[in-house]
């Protein structure tokens, strides 16, 4: 099953996408019948309390920029305000020169878990996305901490829907593709630790919540990108995420068409 | 006015505090009249979307730890689930052996914001409150990455209220106390970078949302936590954040009588 999120007159719902039809996935959604996805905006399929990162989860990628092998997954966080759905852009901030692309496999949790065993994790994750963990690779080396550098609004874009039925998520082709040309290609059978190994480890250290994505790690080959650039991920029985890439300015005279997707009330 | 959120009779609302007594901010909260804060559990003042820390914000702290003072603020996540209120447990993980205080001022976000110069800033904070950044010190220095070291749950007590009234967040006193010891000492005059520009760095980065946090760093004097101890975060003007120190498995156990504060529905 494909889940999607999507805005469609004004109401955001759930729904299961078959061909070019999302169906609502509750009966509650006040939204009669089918709706064609071209008349809807697809959103990120969720929206997480926490996105939790792994450095160095390929080899190749720790070779690629002379880190050695983590015996066990280095964990960092990116913010909720940083996710994107599919179609949006990618904005290059102004504070950063190199920005680059990082395909990668995406968990979405369905259930709060803590302290799950790898064998116990499966029926807590709903599925699995494509993601995307833009970095600004020069911000990334100054600082140290990643917090920054992985941190801007839209680098991480997610989607486009959840496939809920992966049988092996450790073992499907992952590829970057900039404007056409493939940059990253690999398999998550390269994965240093596999997806359920990572929830397991993750959620011995922090409580899940339905969700929650962790991003996987990514595999060599992350390059540069460049306003009016076009990144797609694809990875296998998963999907295909494509994002363009703009400049702050551009980003900002679009916005102010579109309006915001939830706006929150003060605290006050 | 210092502003608590707090359980009374199954509700949960945020109240203003005066003495003795919590007085609902809402109208629309289904309580009647004043409660005796003696009646009602004082829970973690916001549950954050985020809660952004900053790496060696006083010098002291770097010179302690050998670390270069940064020319910008050095930026790194906690998870929303490490959150605690006051007079809930540090939980010390079985993966390290050195767990750590980090008393610091708490910047509670009241307004969402974007790109907001530092003189600009003042209006989008609600206020301020106490906060403990603890951290496995061991973990933190063997990952490099700080996501595990300082995102386990209960490793981020914030409150006990959230005073909205400081007229120079930049010129307070902070002391933390360990079982009534003084360990650290120091005041928010000592920090490299000040609140309000801060909170203008930190949105010209990402989005910031109502009841965001972020954790403005620590001084010296950082000490291990051991089972059975008493960590005081004390802020001059703000208020005083008292958490016990647990064993995982004793939590556990008192964790069986309490029930979950907030528990989430599954995504399906």
């Amino acid at each position: 099953m494909r889940v999607v999120r999507v805005r469609y007159r004004n109401t955001i719902f759930y729904g299961t996408i078959d061909g070019q039809t999302v169906r609502p996935l509750s009966k509650d959604t006040p939204v009669e019948g089918p709706v064609p996805i071209d008349q809807a905006l697809v959103l990120a399929p969720v929206t997480p309390t926490k996105i939790i990162c792994l450095g160095f989860n390929y080899a190749e990628h720790a070779e690629e920029f002379a880190h050695d092998l983590p015996d066990e997954p280095v964990l960092f966080l990116k913010p909720p305000s940083a996710v994107v759905g599919p179609g949006q852009p990618i904005v290059l901030p102004p504070q950063s020169t190199h920005v680059a692309h990082e395909g990668e496999l995406a968990v979405v949790m369905g259930r709060a878990c803590r302290n799950v065993s790898a064998a116990e994790a499966a029926p807590y994750v709903f599925g699995y996305c494509c993601g995307n963990d833009v970095t600004a690779r020069d911000l990334q080396k100054k600082d140290g901490q990643y917090g920054r550098a992985k941190g801007f609004d839209t680098f991480c874009p997610i989607g486009p829907w959840i496939e809920t039925e992966v049988d092996d998520p450790g073992n499907l082709v992952l590829r970057t593709l900039v404007n056409g040309e493939v940059a990253q290609q690999s398999t998550t059978a390269n994965m240093l630790f596999k997806p359920l190994d990572i929830v397991s480890y993750v959620s011995g250290i922090m409580t899940l919540m339905p969700g929650d994505v962790i991003l996987t790690g990514t595999p060599s080959g992350s390059t540069a990108i460049k306003a009016g650039d076009e990144v797609r991920v694809e990875i296998e029985r998963v999907g295909v995420l494509v994002n363009p890439v703009a400049e702050a300015e551009q980003a900002e005279r679009a916005e102010g068409d579109e309006g915001d997707e939830e706006s929150e009330p003060p605290l006050q």
